[in-house]
C-alpha cells in the first residue's frame, strides 16, 4: 500500500482511453488535430483567451515558464523549499541561461508579500547584482498548503507594483482547485497570474503537462524554446488527447477531489500529529522512528521528512480501503 | 492515403499493449521496475555492456549525447543536411551551451572519411578557434541512404585517429539494420560508435527513444542532464515499457522491415524517376508539379522536396494497399 | 620589420598619455569622469544620442552587441570569412546562449543584399529552424574591403523590411571612414546600422573598444551582459581614458589615414600581385614560398595566407623606412 | 580624502612604467614576450608548477576558475556574502552555464568546515538535485578578514574528503598574504587550493588580474573559455607586464603592507567601534548618522554600510596625512 508519491500512481482510464482514441495517422508535432483543441479548450476552463501548450513534464512546463518570464541576467524569487529550487536540477537556470533564484521564506512553502518585499528589499539597483524579473509560488504547496485567489492575489498586486511577472507552479494545481472550490479563473489570471505550469501527471496523466499562457506574446518565443529543448514530441497529439480527455467532464477535478478526500481521511485520524494543515493531498505527519517502522509493517509505504516526521501523499486512485486502512493504523499507534 | 512522414504513423499494438501492462503503481521516475530493466536488455542486444536511458524525443537522444561528447567551447562534424544541423532549432547549440557545428558535404547527407578530413583540415589548432571534438552521422540518413558497417567503421578509425568522438543518430537505426541485415553490434561500437541515438518513434513507438552509451562513464553526467532538461518522466515506466516491447520478439526490426518493403515497393515503381537510391523508408522522387498535383488528386498525401521532387516516407503501417495503390499511381504518370 | 598585425602594433602616445592622466582617484566602475563623457563624445561624433560602453576587446564588443539583437533560439547572417565565425572560438555562440551563425558568401568577406537574401530563402519559417534576426557585416573586411555608404544602406534596407538587426564589426572601423572620407554617421545609423563595435585597440589603442547602440534601449540589458561577463573593469577610467583621448582632434582618424596609407603604398608596389584591391590597411598577395622566403631573409615578418599568398597588414605606426622598404623589395621579387 | 574603495585607487608607479615598457611591437594575444612569462614568475612564487592565465577582471578570474572546477549541473559551496554571490551579476552561472551557489554563513564572510559539512548534508545525492563540485572562499574575505593558512588547510582537507576542488577568490590575496606573513605557498596549494584569483588591480595595478592553476590540466579547456569570453586581449602584454612589474621586488607585498597599515591605523582610532576585527584593509565601525555625517563633512568620503554602520577601505596609495587625519577624526567623534 503506497504512500509515497502522486507521480508513483497508475493512470486514469479517461487518459489511457485517450491514448487508444489517438492513435491514428494524423499530422506530426503540434499539427495535430488534438493539439489545435488545447487553446480553445483552456480558453473555456479559463474564461478568457489563453495560449496553451503541452511539455512532458512539469519541470519542462516550470522551465520554460520561467524562461519566458526572466532573462539570464535576472532572478527570480521563489520560496526555499520550492521545486524549482530544490527538485529539479537545476533546470531553470538552464533553461533561462543562468538566472538566479531568491530564497524567502515562509510556513509550509508559502510565499506572503511581506516575504517577497524583504527579499526584493536585500537588492541593490545597480549592474552588480541580477534584478527581480518574476515570483514563482507553487499552489498546491510543495507542503500541501494552498494559496486562496486572496492570497494569490495580494502577490499580484506586489508583483505589478514591482514590475514583476508572476508564475504558479500548479504541478497540484487540481487539488488547489478543488479545495478551494473557486474557479481555474480566479486562481490565476484573475489574480495577476501571467504563465501557469498546469500539471496533470500526479493527478492521473500519463506524460503530459499544460504550459498555460494568459498573456499571448509570451507563448510565440516558448514554441521555439520547446522545440530547442527537445520538447516538442513527434507524436504530440498522444498528449494533447490525454489532455483534454481529462478536462473533459472535469476529470481532473474529480480526481484532484478524490485524492484530496482521501488526504483528508488521513489528517482526521492523524490530527494530534499533523505537522501542517493538510489541505491538498499531501500529509506530513509526526511518527518516531518506531511508529514509522510500525506502520511499515503493516504494508504502508511512504518517505520519511527528516527526523521524526514522515510524507503521506494520496493519489486519484488511492484505494479507499488502502487509505481506510491506513487511518486506522495511524489512530492505533 | 498519407506519405508525409513516419512521426505522422500510429502506434503499433506492442507498444501501446505495454502502456496498459505499466499501469500500475510503481516507483517514480526511472525507479521503476521497467527502467531497471533497460540496460540489460540493450546490452543483450548489443552484446557488449551499454547504459540506456529513455528520452522523449529524438532532438532530445541527439542533443544529450552531444552535450557529454562535446564541451562547449568544441565543434561537432555533421553533414549540411543533417537533422541536428536543420530540424532542432538549435537545440544541439542548448544542450552543448554553444558548441558549433561544422557542415560538410556528401551525396545523400552522408559523410565520407574523406569529407570528415577535408573539414578538419580548415580548423586552425589554436584558441581562436573551436576545436572538433565529435562526428556525428544519421544512419540512416535524412535522405534514406544506409552507412554500411564498413562506412561507419571507417569514420570511427579517423575519429580514433583524430582524438574525437562518434555519436549515431539512429532516429532511423532499425531501418538501417534492417537493410544491412547486419548486427547491431556490427553498426555501432564494434565501428567505433560511442554513443547511439536509437529511435523508436518513428518505428511504432508514442514517445519512447533510448539512447544508448557505449562507454559507461558517458552516461553518469548525462542523468544529470536529462533531469535538468525537464526530460525524467516522472512516470518514465511507460517509456520503458514501450522500449521493451518493441525490442521483445524483435519489433522493432519487424517494423523496420515492413516500412523498408513499402519504400522498396515504391521505389521499384518510381525506377526511372528516383533522385537517390531506397535503402530505408524514405524515397525521393522527380516529379512535375503536374504530376504532383495528379498523385495529390487521386488521395496521396506527400511533402514537396525543393523543385521538381518529392518525399514519400513509408512507415511500419504503411497500408499494402495504399502503398500498392500509389505504387500504381506513380507508374501511370 | 613585422607586418603579421596591427593587434601587434604599439600604442599611440594619446592613449597612453590618457592613462597617466586618468591615473587619479575616482570612482569605481563606469562611475568616473571619463567612463561619464563617453556618450556625449560619440553622440557629438555620430551627429545623434548613441549610448556607448567601453570593452577590453573587439570580441565583446561583437557578443555583447550580438546578444542584444539576437535571442538564443535565433540566427545571425554573417559572412563566411567573419571574424566572429573563425577568430573568436564561439563567443557568439556564447553571449548569445547558443544562437547559430549562418555563413554567406561574396568576394573579400563582402556580403551583399542579394547573398544575404538568398541566405534567409533557405531559412524554412518553422518552429523546428533557427530564425534570422540579425545580419553582422564587418568595415573594413577581414580581407581588406570597406562597404561604401550606399553598400550599407541596402543591407539596412533588406534588414528592415525582413525584421533583421544589423551589426557592424568596426575593428577597423576607422580605416574604413579614412578610406571612404565619408561621416561616421553615413557609414553606420544612416545606412540603417543598430550597432556597432567600434575598434581602438588596432588602432593605437592599449586595450579598449567602444560598443556603440544606435537604438539606446538596447544599451540597457547590455549593461548587465557586460558586468556578468567580467567585462566591468574596477578601473574603467583607464579604458574610457584612451578612448577619449583618441577622438579627441580625430587622433583615431590620423592614425587611420597614416595606416591606410602605408598599405597603399605596399599596394602600389605590388601592383600585380594583389589578390584583392587594397582599401584598407591590409594587402592580400601573390607570393610564391620562394619568394616569401626571400622577403623574410631581408627581415620582413608577416602571415602566410594559404597556398601561395600572404597577408600584409600596417598599422598607425607602420615606420614610413621600413614601409619604404618593404615595398621596394616586392618590386624587386 | 577617499576611503570608497581601493577600486577607485590610483595605479602604482611600476604598473605604469610596465606600460612604457611594454609599448612595442610585439606578437598579439597571448604570445608576447611578457606573458610568456607568467608561468616562470608564478612558479617560482609558488614553489611549485603553476600555470597563469592574465584576465582584466577578478570576476573574470573568478568564473573563469569556477567553470574549470564545476559542470554546469553542478553547485559551488560559498558564503552568503561572497563576492561571487552579491557583486558579479551572475558571472559565475553565466561562465559556468548554470551551476547554483550554495550559500553558507559565517561570521565576517567566512566560511568553516563546520559550516560547509552543514551545507553539504542539505544535499541529497541524486539526480533531482545539482551535486556540488567545489568551495569558493575569499582571502582576505569581503569583510575583511584573513583565512591563516590552517584554516584553509582545514577546508582543503574537507573538500579532498568530499571529491570537492577548492577556490580562492584572492582580490586582496596580497593583503592576506601581507597580514598573514606567511608565504604564497603554505596559503595556496600546500593547504589545497586548485585554482586562485590572485588580484593585483585593487592593489595598485591597472587592468589585470592573474588566474593561477595549480593543477595545470585545468588550464587548457580555460585557454579556450577565456577567449571565448572575450577576455584573450590582443595587446596582452600591457596586461602581462603589470603583474611582472608587481611581482618583481615584491611591489605586490609592499603595496598590500600599506594599505593594511592604514588600516590598522584607522582600527586603533575605532577601537570601540569596530564590527570585525581588521585585518586587511577594510575597516567597518560603528557611527550613527550624525557622526557619518560629520566625518563626510570634514571631508572624508566612505560607504555607509546598512544602518549604523560604515565601511571605509584603504589601499596601497592612502596617502598618510589623510589616513591619519581620519584616524584623529575618528578618534574625536
Amino acid at each position: 500500500m503506497r504512500f509515497f508519491s502522486d507521480n508513483a500512481a497508475a493512470a486514469c482510464p479517461e487518459a489511457l482511453a485517450a491514448l487508444q482514441e489517438a492513435n491514428r495517422l494524423d499530422t506530426a508535432y503540434d499539427g495535430d488535430a488534438w493539439s489545435a483543441r488545447l487553446d480553445d479548450a483552456f480558453s473555456d476552463l479559463f474564461e478568457t483567451r489563453v495560449r496553451a501548450l503541452w511539455v512532458a513534464t512539469g519541470t519542462a512546463a516550470n522551465s520554460l515558464a520561467l524562461a519566458a518570464l526572466c532573462p539570464p541576467h535576472g532572478s527570480i524569487v521563489c520560496h526555499r523549499d520550492a521545486h524549482i529550487q530544490n527538485d529539479e536540477c537545476g533546470a531553470p537556470e538552464f533553461y533561462t541561461h543562468g538566472a538566479k533564484l531568491l530564497l524567502g521564506e515562509g510556513e509550509g512553502a508559502k510565499l506572503t508579500p511581506d516575504a517577497v518585499a524583504a527579499l526584493l528589499a536585500t537588492v541593490r539597483n545597480d549592474v552588480h547584482q541580477v534584478q527581480p524579473h518574476a515570483v514563482s509560488i507553487t499552489n498546491a504547496t510543495e507542503y500541501g498548503l494552498v494559496y486562496t485567489p486572496d492570497e494569490v492575489a495580494a502577490l499580484g498586486r506586489l508583483c505589478k507594483e514591482r514590475g514583476l511577472d508572476l508564475h504558479m507552479d500548479g504541478a497540484r494545481f487540481a487539488n488547489a482547485v478543488a479545495r478551494l472550490d473557486c474557479s481555474p479563473a480566479q486562481l490565476t489570471w484573475r489574480a495577476g497570474v501571467d504563465a501557469l505550469s498546469f500539471g496533470f501527471v500526479k493527478n492521473g496523466g500519463l506524460s503530459a503537462e499544460a504550459l498555460i499562457f494568459f498573456d499571448a506574446a509570451l507563448a510565440d518565443a516558448t514554441l521555439y524554446r520547446r522545440k530547442r529543448a527537445g520538447h516538442l514530441l513527434s507524436k504530440g497529439r498522444y498528449l494533447a488527447a490525454q489532455i483534454l480527455a481529462m478536462l473533459k467532464d472535469d476529470v481532473w477535478l474529480r480526481n484532484a477531489r478524490a485524492a484530496n478526500a482521501a488526504a483528508a481521511r488521513l489528517a482526521e485520524a492523524a490530527a494530534g500529529r499533523l505537522v501542517l494543515p493538510v489541505e491538498a493531498n499531501e500529509v506530513f505527519l509526526k511518527v518516531s522512528p518506531e511508529e514509522a517502522a510500525a506502520l511499515r509493517a503493516q504494508g504502508f509505504d511512504f518517505y520519511d521528512w527528516g527526523p521524526g516526521e514522515a510524507r503521506l501523499v494520496t493519489s486519484w486512485d488511492s484505494h479507499p480501503a488502502h487509505v481506510e486502512a491506513l487511518a486506522e493504523a495511524i489512530g492505533r499507534l
